[in-house]
């Protein structure tokens, strides 16, 4: 099943059902208005709501045609955005070129952050942000997730998988050094995150979706050119099972709470990978590039994102067909304050 | 104006106007089911709920007893949960028993951290932890916001406060030393935090609301017995509207966000501060106790909280009247999984 928000109708916008090939959707008042009032009632909004997707599927309903760009992002704000870090290659890239070691325990133990979930930015909206903050992207899988019991194991957690979206979980590099150094982590270098037009359940994804990952390519393009293919089922560390329940260990979670993979990254039979341009699956941020760049070169040579630069995100399945539509944010430098 | 939320009516409970000595109570379905709803159409919900709040005082409006046993947090879930560290004196004492300097940058730019906000204790419910993750509560003073555009002053900020709670920030330290060096911040160390039974306007305050700090003496009893009575203007290094504006630098904050002080935390004539037994205002939270036993005796004495340990938090006005109503939370380290 596929559901989206648009933004009309208020500040948590209007459910719809979307069609399996993103051309229709369906509002559907009677069942849920928002997609938080869906998740609070899950077990009585979904059958309805799939009766509807397969309605849209068959043609038995027409529904009106879907437009990715009058979308909000699904939860337009949500009560819970806990970012992980589960692609370790990423952390060992990124330590590789300072010569910092990764301590074991980032292997058995999930290098999370908090983030903000008042506000989220529109799939196709604008990043406002200063040339100077260091503007750049982290192309993600999210879930979300049904109401989660504290302490509840990895398998527990992956049961209460509800929908599965990407996101760019914006970064602010320049201000990142300054705030970790005071050590309570991430806060204004995590700016507005931008989710994709469209959640889907996992069954969507068939095979694809296997011991709580996704193992698919996602699809990364900056101004029009391909920059990262990486597979997000490949060096997953932790599952999402594992990363939902590291998030639950001392706390319930409510349902509606998005939980991330953090940046997707595979390893490509070396420490730090390449690029698209040298054969590689290339990279699902800025940083990394940098970094690879600072390792070969002895310095980074591509810059952040500045005004009018796009990061484009997106994930097919195996016929090429678009599962969560497009993410396609535009950096906007001149009306940041 | 005083503003509740009751448990029943679904997860959000159901919004109530409190009468201003805390006896009488009247739901609001016509103006606004739930304080999230009011607050995002304050403009709308503000004026109606002030007549109510008015009639109930002059008795025109004789309402429903008012239990606070009843209540959930005014906001029994959140959009936004961010908590500052304003009271340098806590990080002082902190650093200063291991022998660490404060960075002058402390002094200048707010030390804060993203919580969790999708599930919040109840203001009398049990605080559910295992014993061995060193079980601590924080008293603190919070605003909750309006809508805040990104790049607000703090006047912006300050202007944009709707209302004002305590909070038991609770704390799990044990959690706490591995969670740092990990460099994300703090995750699993953070639990769901208990907020007041009340949440009150500024104009609430009168006089004790000045310069966006509240100038009232917080009383914290750990079993009964008197732990604390730090007044809350004083040693705030930053202002609420500082605060607000720190959190806003990068972000719109979204109406309904919710902005802490951290713990209250007062110099009284030294570095450290003395408990209550020997003649100071006393601490806010058992780590501060515990540091201040370490500089004195080499090592802590106090122990964290165990299973039916309370711990109780208010505040009054100069007329003696409870202003948000009392915070006793119960630990329960039976039911902890």
């Amino acid at each position: 099943m596929k559901l989206a928000t648009l933004k009309q109708g208020g500040r948590d916008g209007t459910l719809v059902v979307v069609s399996r090939d993103l051309t229709r959707c369906r509002a559907v008042p009677a069942i849920a208005r928002t997609l938080q009032a869906a998740l609070d009632d899950w077990a009585g909004t979904e059958p309805q709501l799939r009766q509807t997707y397969e309605a849209l599927n068959s043609g038995a309903i027409e529904g009106e045609p879907f437009d990715q760009a009058a979308c909000h992002s699904p939860l337009p704000r949500a009560f819970q955005w806990a970012d992980g870090s589960a692609y370790i290659n990423h952390v060992e890239l990124v330590r590789k070129a300072r010569n910092a070691e990764v301590p074991q325990s980032f292997y058995s133990d999930p290098l999370m952050y908090q983030g903000g979930s008042d506000g989220f930015v529109g799939p196709r909206d604008t990043v406002v942000a200063k040339p100077e903050w260091g503007i750049d992207f982290e192309a993600e899988v999210t879930v979300v997730t049904g109401d989660v019991a504290q302490g509840a194991t990895p398998e527990e957690a992956a049961s209460a998988i509800r929908l599965i979206m990407l996101v760019n979980d914006v970064s602010l590099r320049n201000l990142i050094p300054n705030e970790l150094a005071k050590g309570f982590g991430f806060f204004q270098s995590k700016p507005a995150s931008a989710f994709s037009p469209v959640a889907v359940t996992p069954d969507e994804l068939g095979d694809a979706w296997k011991d709580a990952k996704v193992h698919l390519p996602l699809m990364v393009h900056l101004n029009g050119k391909l920059f990262g293919k990486p597979n997000a089922g490949m060096d997953m560390t932790f599952s999402f099972g594992q990363l939902v329940a590291h998030v639950a260990k001392t706390r319930t979670l409510c349902a509606g709470s998005i939980i991330g993979s953090g940046t997707v990254s595979n390893k490509q039979d070396s420490l730090w990978g390449s690029t698209v341009d040298n054969g590689g699956v290339g990279y699902c941020c800025l940083a990394e590039v940098r970094t690879y760049e600072t390792i070969e070169q002895g310095k980074p040579a591509t810059p952040f994102m500045d005004h009018g630069d796009v990061v484009r995100i997106e994930m097919f399945d195996a016929g090429g067909q678009s599962i969560f539509g497009t993410i396609e944010n535009t950096v906007d430098t001149a009306s940041a304050r």
